[in-house]
């Protein structure tokens, strides 16, 4: 895509002067439109070094009301970034519906800065642009409209750029070392771009390379760049969707609602395996941490299934320092205007540290869609993308344990009516656990078809059969046990 | 406060089992019932190295909805934290209404090891015990029960307690050089901990230091230490209020509403004018930010007052990688649940980086007191509590200019009507800014008072004559740049 970019366009400062007004008023028009439609926009301008890349998002955003926007600087990570995914900061930072989100850089120069380091850089390159491809792809399903801007300037004009940045006094610190020896390695570099490029542009989001040379040229074709994109898909829907578009297909594994009943303990055997099962996980914890490798554990289950007594005992003996649990309800204001997965990601453990999720992502295809909270077609592709995620985060060198605790109507019917007896617990029933109760059936059909589309082999669905509370809690702990441990038995292939 | 503090107390095993279920049901209990009436709690617990102080907080949150709790565990800060004020990362982190925010470590521990590392230690030790006080007491004032319990251990104990875990393979990374050394300098740091806990121990927010060489001790008296504060202040408002603390009594300069209409300029002096001061503040900028100066720009006025043009002439030539515009609306449920100051601290500028707020703070003694949206004595209070952060922020080494653009009726109404002609326009103008309008002397009167109590020495009010735009924006942008010329002669007092 770099080959083809003509570098010799040139505009003039006056017919620059006369074009920029009209052009930043029709911006600033769609704006406005694309806030009323509530449709989400990306913009993010990448390019070589020196091509410009803040002068023309200062110009960008000139049109913009500040109200509907948020730029983002994208420098090395923080801490908290570099001991996650490579994508999780860019999550964090996707802008709400009728919304605009402006990156100048991206995960385009982190991804190329952080696989090209290692020796196994190809492989790396590889996984890195099927993760972004599969991020955008999320996005663009959900109605994000997504602009990607590649400045392209000539060796020549790059060395230009940095020795009159150099002999400025006020600009000199800008230019690192760095930068020169990046600049040595232009021909290295220009067919690893190219490629990226081309191995990225997609239907839902589509790179437009600008010849840079003349910085004018290339702000009027950034503004008209950005115009085109956001008109088109004023006309309507783009033709996008998650059929167009290759889906990860994981291998499954069976996951069964009806779990054989165990036989009943007797009060000193469970006391005895419990408090064994806790220790022995503190023990897990701090082996996990020092081998800096990263656990999310997800209950879901039944109203009354015992989610909260079960999280209570399995954290018995961890260390708070490590771990967070993440009690999810419905999505308030803020969260429903984003994507269904952002407030899940945001969550993620650091290297080494636990996240438990008390109830998660697959709010999607349960709740939401036996109340209709979302359309068909959205927890239909679910599925997949939730499949998805979880494959990019065992990828990275996480765990993943996903629990279903199940009982029977007869047991919850008594654990409903024992709460509402109990003064001390008549907080934890609501009328909303009785409608849920009625439409038994339907989420039984929702979570038969869960396990059937996402028990795959990288995080398969354990199901605990939690008639009987002692069993349920004991299983759990000691399935959370075991599984650290095959954790650390496999060789752990740290990708970020 | 550590002299007297007994360290043999013991539990033995049998009376901690028997003890601590009733206790964690009292604290469930009442967790439940402050969460229903919206207030906010901080539990803070601090203590020597290998005090306990995790597993006292493991224990304590054992007890708690997770819901309703936010754990922080304070280590060394992050690149964003370390480059803004010590108190920044912590207000961020402040709990919403009804919630809990529980610290394992706090201000507390950061204020000492970022003050005692410096040859005037002396000195900042007290600058960062007057800022936590004042920190706290806003906090308090707003109604948070603020619980803070100090695990006091010998010095004995403590060096047991290191070769305990220095022999356990799974804990011996728990124990750094830097513990040793610590360890060693127990004496030094002993009176210099007492001096800091007895300067800190205020009414709204008290210590209370606990012998934990018997860590069931420790760990009971910390649940009783918690339910007896919360305990108390469930039976009706403690007597904590805004008047019985000293507060900040800056040094006053005048702003008059009524600034002097200046002479109309030609279009052709107007635009060298304004060009000139632009490229100017550009380089300015990079000053600023080579030296690592951070600056906040308040934007303040009447509706159609051009705010808003005025703001994108001044960062006509800023690069968008140092500022950022924060627009300020009325607050969303979110924000609402915080103290009012929380959604502005949040966006302060990193060192080297500027923060223009269209609107800010001030909200709280404008529109928030003239249509009612708070109570007198909260925008009574309002005053000193903006005078405190904004000399916090100073004395830490930022600039802050705050402007207030006036304009007359007349010119108001041209210009609403003007708006209203011009389908371009027409969205700027709402039914609000009617309403706003005939509260104009409602307004003018909070107006004149904000300005005799918070133009401030060192954060005084410039007031624009904004009747005529061209004049208005050119005195904008080179007050601007006369003020970071005079920022820069100032040495620097780097504080964090």
């Amino acid at each position: 895509m770099l080959k083809k970019c003509d570098l010799t366009e040139k505009i003039d400062q006056k017919t620059f002067d006369e074009k920029t007004g009209p052009l930043q008023a029709h911006l600033g028009q769609l704006q406005r439109q694309l806030h009323a439609e509530k449709i989400p926009v990306i913009i993010l301008i990448e390019g070589w070094n020196a091509a410009g890349i803040s002068l023309t998002v200062k110009e960008l955003i000139r049109s913009f009301d500040p109200r509907g926007i948020e730029l983002s600087t994208i420098g090395s990570p923080t801490d908290a970034e570099q001991h996650r995914p490579l994508l999780w900061r860019f999550w964090n930072r996707i802008p709400p519906k009728g919304g605009i989100a402006i990156f100048d850089r991206s995960w385009y120069s982190r991804a190329l800065a952080e696989t090209t380091r290692h020796p196994a850089w190809e492989k790396r390159v590889d996984t890195a642009i099927q993760s972004i491809n599969r991020f955008e792809r999320q996005l663009a399903d959900d109605n994000t409209i997504i602009v990607k801007i590649f400045l392209h300037i000539s060796k020549k004009e790059q060395e230009k750029r940095f020795i009159d940045r150099e002999t400025n006094p006020l600009t000199s610190w800008m230019v690192t070392p760095e930068d020169w020896d990046f600049h040595g390695e232009y021909e290295t570099y220009f067919p690893l771009i190219d490629s990226f490029l081309r191995r990225t542009s997609t239907p839902g989001a589509p790179w437009t390379v600008i010849g840079a040379d003349d910085t004018r040229y290339a702000i009027l074709t950034a503004y008209k760049t950005v115009i085109a994109a956001l008109e088109k898909r004023k006309t309507g829907r783009d033709g996008i969707s998650g059929k167009e578009h290759a889906t990860y297909t994981p291998d499954l594994v069976p996951a069964k609602r009806h779990e054989e009943k165990p036989a009943r303990l007797d009060k000193e055997t469970y006391e005895k395996r419990l408090a064994a099962a806790q220790l022995m996980l503190g023990d897990m914890q701090s082996i996990l941490f020092k081998r800096n490798i990263p656990l999310i554990i997800i209950f879901e289950g039944r109203d009354a299934a015992g989610k909260g007594g079960t999280i209570m005992r399995l954290t018995r003996d961890l260390n708070p320092r490590g771990y967070r649990v993440t009690p999810v309800g419905g999505p308030n204001e803020f969260e429903k205007d984003h994507h269904y997965l952002w407030r899940f990601i945001r969550k993620y453990p650091r290297q080494g540290h636990t996240t438990i999720y008390d109830r998660s992502w697959y709010g999607r295809v349960l709740v939401e869609r036996v109340e209709g909270f979302c359309t068909r077609a959205e927890w239909k592709r679910a599925y997949s993308e939730i499949n998805e995620v979880e494959e990019e985060f065992r990828s990275w060198g996480g765990g993943i344990l996903k629990f279903w605790l199940e009982v029977s109507p007869e047991e919850q019917l008594k654990r409903f009516q024992g709460r509402e007896k109990d003064p001390s617990k008549q907080w934890k029933i609501t009328e909303e656990d009785w409608r849920n109760r009625e439409k038994w059936d339907q989420y039984s059909e929702a979570i038969d078809e869960m396990f059937e589309k996402t028990s795959t082999k990288n995080a398969p669905w354990i199901v605990i059969n939690s008639d009987d509370k002692w069993n349920a809690r004991i299983k759990t702990v000691e399935t959370v046990c075991e599984y650290a441990e095959r954790l650390l038995q496999v060789r752990y292939q740290h990708y970020s």
